[in-house]
Order: C-alpha cells, then structure tokens, then sequence
C-alpha cells in the first residue's frame, strides 16, 4: 500500500484527471495534494465529489510533512511532457526516499538527473506508461471465455475508466465477478497493472490490447471489462481507439459520452451523434468479429438533475440502447440492463493467424 | 549513392518484398544478393520482372566480391525480428567497412555486438525504421497547398507503395511535380527519407503522418502521394492505416487492392468488396475531413491478360471507379483519370487544435 502526494500544481481544481481517478479509486491513501494555487483547502473543498479531507499544500515540501511514501504526477499533459518547473519538487521528494510514480510519455527514470538521484537515494522511479514487450496480435484473444465489453466514447476524457470502474463494481456488488482492465495511465496507477496502449508501437498496439484482455482472462472473470482510450473519430489519437477496438476483440461496446462536448476536447473537431458512433463502431467491428453497443453511459457531470435526465431520454430515444449516468444515478441500474447481452460473439475467422 | 549486397536468404524469390522494391524503385544499384537457395542464377533469372542482371550468391562473403558498399536486410519478417542465424553475414559485412542498412523493428545499432562491430570498424548502421521525434498532431496538414492523395488497400503487402512510385514517376513525366511520400521502411530506403509509421508510439502516428505530409509540401509539389500502409479491416495493423487516414489529412484516396487475395496475408480474416472498401474508408474521413476513392489501382500479378482485363472492367462495374492495373498496363492511364479529382477539401473544422 502506496501513501500518495499527489503533484498538480495550478492544475488540480480542473485538469488533473489522473489526480481524481487516483483519489476516488485507487485503494492507496492520498494524503496529501501538491497545487498551490488552492494549497490551504482540503482536496474535497477543491473537488466535492471527492470524499477525501486529504490537505492541498503548496510544495512538495510541505507534503512531506504527512509522511507520504510516493509522489505521484497527477496531471496528463498533452503530449506527455514533463513541465521543467516541476523538476525541483521531485528532486525534493526523492531526496526524501519518496518513491515517484509517473504517468507521462516521458520516462522520467530515464532522465540522468532523476535516474542518479534515485539511485543515490535508494528510490524507486515507476514510469507506468512504460510498456513491456508485446506479441503481434494473434487472435489468441478470440478463444477467451468470459464476454469482453469495451468502452468506446465521443471523445477522450469523458469518463471511460470512471464508467467502466463503477459497473465493475456494481456487478461484483451484485455477486458477478468482473475484471476491470486498464489500458491507460491513471487506470493502470488504479488497478496496479495493465499497459498504456497510447505508449505502444503502433504495429504492435493490437497485440497489447490482446494481451490486456489474456491477462484478465487468466484471473478466471465472469466478465472483462476494458477501459477505452481516445474516440474513432478523434484527429491525433483514434489509432489508439482502433487497437483497443481489434486488439480486445470485444463481444460488446459500451458508449460512453459527455453530454455536453460539442467538439474534441483541444481539438475543434466536431463530436457526433450517438446514432452514428454505434453505426461506426459496429461497422468497423463488422469487419473483423462483429460486437454491437448494448449501452451508453453519459457524463452529465454539472448539469441540474431535470437536464441530466432529458439528456438521459434523448440518448435512449435516439438509439434505443438502455442509458444512465451511472456516476449521478449509480451504475447498478445500467450493469442490470446490458449484463444479459454480454454473450460472446464470434469472428469472422476463427482465427485470426493463418 | 550506395551499392547494395541485399540479404534475403531463402527468400528472394517470393518473400522480400523490400529487396523487390528497392531493385526496381531506388537509384541506388544493387550489385549482389544473398539467398543460398537460389545462388548461380541473375535476379532476374529469378524475380523476371525485375530487370536486373546482378549475381544471387550464396554467402555475404560471397557478395563481398562485388564491392558493395551497403548490406541491406531485403525482408521484412511478420513482428520485424532478426532470424538469429544471419547474425554472422552481417557481422562479415561490418568486418569488412560495409555499412549496414536494415528496416526491422529490432535496432541494430542497438545490439550490443553489432554496435561494438560498427564502432570498432568505422561503419554506420542505418536503421530506416528507428522513428524521429515528432509532436502530436495539430492540424497544420490542413494547410499544405498541393492535394494530398492517400493509398489504402485491401490487405497490406499489396502494392500500395508500388503504385504510388508508379503514379509518381507517370505525373513527372507528363510534366507535372509530384513529391511520393514513404510511410514504411521500403519506401524510405528507396526515396531517402521518410518514417516507417508503423514504429512509432500509438499517439504520435497521425502527428508523424502529419510531418511527413509537411516535409513534402515543403518542397512545393504540385501533387502528394503517400504510399499507404495495411489495411483498415486489418486485425493487428489497422491503427497505422488509421494514422495515415486522418495524419496525413488526405484530399483523394487510391484504392489499391490484390484481385487474388480473399484473406488477410498471415491472417484469416476475410477482405471486404471494392464498393465496401470505398463506403468505410469515406465514412471515416467524413468524421475528420471528407476524402473520397477516386481510382482503383488493381494488382492482378500472376494473372493472363484476359482475366486481368476482367478484374479490371469488374472493379469499374462494381464502383463506378477508374480502375487500372499501372505495373501491368502503365500508370499514364491511371494518371489521366484521376488527377483532375485531385482538388484541395476543407477538414470540418479549419483547425485541429482549438
């Protein structure tokens, strides 16, 4: 068991998702927040739906006064880069033995200046998004028993990881056994396994996604689910989408959308209709082993309760798909309406190597 | 200009297509190629539509005697893994001051044996697939001026690359300035630059297919043709097909396509319909930046004349398409067909990144 301070400086009141993912899911304790611009506040003062009194400092020295054993980044900027500004409070902290857990695409235990401070201080420096070594995919994921649903969304940070975490802990609430399985930074931080598919060779992005799903498999669930990355239509990151779409060879998808993104978040993009991503999808999933979208899962995060419902009608009256903002209404409505249609579905080879 | 020893051993014949392509594509000359299993003979005594009359030998040692100057790796094994047992040709290779051009995934230059080699006898390893840094994407392919035609396939390995060099060199010599873009290692090894995007971390392969498509418009052409890569319903490779789809922010797309195949090479996923092909691949870009297929390059290698023009009029029949066989019948036709469709689209916002 970790003891987090969590570094987001500037950033933890609205553009920490890693920070919040890890508050709210992670069984390790955060006990203390590294963002100066709200230091003085408790972390549930700053983010009400997170029930945690943990205090916001403004330096990692401060933190270190409530004895944490880790310091992790909390933020995930575009690009993965690590801002020069930080550097000075995670030299601090692993001066202090405080082990660093970090997300970005930039491998921070490859950096010579935090790479001989660590050793010098006998510190470890775990790059979560670092990815192993993977296979080709093979189709070995097609002969998994247990049925695979995968989150696909209208954009990336809507709340994939946040839907696919709060149904699998509704169905083990309802006594099924249901593996979550994470394919990006903050769920691996969460779940304390999985690959960042985002950080993988594309050639090789599939297979990673196939043995996510292997892995998983191995623990014997009644069902997998897969945290999604991205969105298919998204301008830099739908390659990552497609992986997690092919390389899982999902039975079932799930749509997960904010209701109140109109373009891709930073990218001006039009977002579509809920009618025509349940189209795409299973179109494209058409080509390879066919999987239908059993639901949707909307983020209706700050709307009053009459517009959250509205939303709520006009996705299930546009698709005909069971709908729930299952973070508002709790996901046990939602996992009770698609857990009956996660059957297992078959490719259109039996195989997918020769 | 270099000249080439090409290494392929038991697989000149029928499986290198990187040592093909260079043969016929690169103004560089190839002097020897290594296959055992067909020493004695020409190239083109074995490959007869490569018009080449340099010795198939047994051995590097053998191709030493014909003063090459670069030993290129001429295949492109499934997974891109050195066969242990050409380690020793290229370490004869390296003893002997010749350098060493390979497009695996595996680095040579990063072998530990093979480095040593190199440094200790003043030889450079060119390793084609080792990626640049590049940023995400950001849209700025929206703005390059000359229009950007895209080749998707119906598997890989069916000639995309081909093609587009053939529609190059057809555009030149009708006078008009058309830059070919490389997207995988036999491209960059034949043009001299390019990224394999296959090997490049999952979130920057549309920002790569972005800087290629810029490198390209710097140089002012009148057209872009980007050699594609796999296939959009292929099972591990269709995230980097995606990449070059919405990167490489394409005006037009080829579709090239193998009369023969019916599955995926090494796989057994079944190929979709020329008409299918069109519908995915359109609806896609329609989500990002309208592109449409504005011609069918067919590979109909192996077949008589009369059932190549058959394939040919069926493509025609089945999408209301110019279709063509440009290695069969030359690439002027083609040409003629689909350069008036080449005209600049506006992506559905004017700029990516908000």
């Amino acid at each position: 068991m970790r003891r987090y301070a969590i570094l987001a400086p500037g950033q933890f009141a609205e553009n920490a998702k890693t920070a919040h993912g890890v508050i709210r899911y992670s069984s390790d304790e955060t006990v203390a927040v590294v963002d100066p611009s709200c230091a003085g506040r408790t972390v549930r003062d700053v983010v009400p739906y997170l029930e945690s009194s943990a205090p916001v400092v403004a330096s990692v020295a401060d933190a270190l006064r409530f004895a944490p054993t880790a310091l992790l980044i909390g933020t995930a900027p575009k690009g993965g880069k690590l801002p020069p500004e930080w550097r000075a409070g995670i030299l601090t902290a692993i001066a202090s033995g405080v082990e660093i857990v970090s997300g970005l695409h930039d491998m921070l235990g490859e950096d010579p200046e935090f790479a001989a401070a660590a050793l010098q201080h006998g510190v470890t420096i775990w790059d979560v998004r670092k990815p192993p070594d993977v296979p080709l995919f093979c189709g070995s994921a097609y002969d998994v028993k247990a049925p695979v649903l995968l989150a696909v969304g209208n954009d990336c940070a809507v709340g994939k990881m946040t839907v696919m975490l709060e149904l699998a802990r509704a169905a083990r609430e309802m006594g099924s056994n249901a593996e979550f399985v994470p394919t990006g930074q903050t769920g691996i931080m969460i779940a304390g396994w999985g690959i960042a598919v985002d950080r993988v060779i594309s050639d090789f992005a599939t297979g990673a996604s196939e043995q996510l799903v292997l892995q998983a498999a191995d623990r014997n669930p009644e069902y997998i689910l897969v945290e999604g990355q991205g969105a298919i239509n998204h301008p830099a990151y739908a390659p990552v989408t497609l992986a997690l779409l092919f390389g899982c060879a999902p039975d079932a998808l799930l749509l997960v959308a904010d209701v109140k993104r109109t373009s891709m978040e930073t990218y001006e993009t039009p977002t579509l209709s809920y009618a025509r991503l349940v189209e795409l999808h299973e179109e494209l999933c058409a080509t390879v082993k066919p999987a239908g979208v059993v639901g949707i899962a909307l983020n209706t995060f700050g709307l009053e309760e009459a517009s959250a419902a509205e939303e709520i009608a006009r996705a299930r009256a546009e698709t005909s798909l069971p709908a729930d903002d299952v973070v508002r209404n709790g996901a046990a409505r939602l996992w009770k309406a698609i857990a009956p249609k996660l059957v297992k579905r078959h490719p259109l080879s039996s195989k997918a190597v020769a």
